[in-house]
């Protein structure tokens, strides 16, 4: 077919900022990757990425398949009183996995990240920059990072085990009665400001 | 090479029920697989597939690289105290986990079970009955099995964002840091008998 010299249509100019934002962020790195490289990789104006995507972390989300934008749930936890971080921190996790139009990407992301290191690095960067560093902000105090790890890793365990191991009861037990069991738990981590004593 | 008309070498006949092991275990599941099925498809006397592993349960760890005996877990946390079973069980996990020789093992089948059905179905059953079930009856209670399964998620998460996705500070943290931290957080679901009232 020839050439017709008219300019790329709107999802040519989409997939190619994708695919040269997919090449960008896995040399370089969530952090060390700008929006303008991308663009410029993708032959396009910045303006154009943004106009496209919002944002770095949009154009980020997009060319990993990330399935919400982690910034109204920062904002929605740096809302509630402090000892109901535990609780609302479950029930939004919950919520992303229980639906099916968000948990079947961030399960699929998980196990990528899993088993790629490429992948799983893009993502720690990513979660620790939008979510880990912005909830450690929250709680606060000189342990901050690690209480966040735990609680985090708490309810990643929860995701493997409900929704991709598929492990009974669990996996049938409702969102309600497990926020009711994760919310003390949770609460350990957040709600306090000191290291406990390791018991023997 | 001409044939010797030699019996098979123990390496060969151990070779032989490692196979038929994985094929049985993968078609018929860990409860619904004999010794002896897997015996008689390896061509061997179940005699002899005792004599190699000791039993199912070992049979099953070899073909599928669990690298530890669970009876003996489960013992050394029936001898605790109540009180201390979460640190107990943190204690011991960690420690496989942080063990090089068993925690790659442990780390390669929790790849392959979150990429792998028949993989996750395997380890379901085997870690089901071999680990779950033993602690849920040493903490009894109507909410046993989903209590251990909440524990057993800490744990898992704990080591999917430690040892395979390597977060920071959770990666770097100290087994007794970390112990001491989770030693609470487990209790809220081992030590009480009673399911705690959601919060919102």
């Amino acid at each position: 077919m020839a050439r017709t010299g008219r300019r790329p249509g709107p999802s040519t100019t989409r997939a190619a900022l994708l695919e040269a934002a997919r090449r960008r962020f896995a040399a370089g790195g969530y952090g060390g990757t700008s929006m303008r490289a991308i663009a410029a990789d993708a032959g396009v104006d910045p303006a154009v990425a943004l106009h496209f995507f919002g944002s770095k972390d949009g154009l980020f989300r997009a060319a990993v398949g990330w399935p919400f934008d982690p910034a109204p749930v920062a904002a929605r936890l740096a809302e509630v009183d402090p000892a109901d971080l535990g609780p609302t921190m479950a029930r939004l996790f919950l919520g992303f996995w229980d639906d099916p139009s968000t948990g079947a990407s961030l399960s699929a992301l998980l196990r990528s990240a899993m088993t790629h290191e490429a992948s799983a690095a893009l993502l720690r960067a990513f979660v620790g920059q939008q979510l880990f560093g912005r909830i450690s902000h929250l709680v606060g105090g000189p342990a901050a990072a690690l209480r966040v790890d735990l609680a985090a890793a708490q309810l990643i365990g929860v995701a493997v085990l409900r929704h991709v191991l598929r492990v009974e009861p669990i996996a049938s037990a409702s969102t309600e009665e497990l926020v009711g069991w994760l919310a003390p738990a949770l609460t350990t981590y957040l709600g306090s400001r000191d290291s406990p004593e390791a018991t023997p």
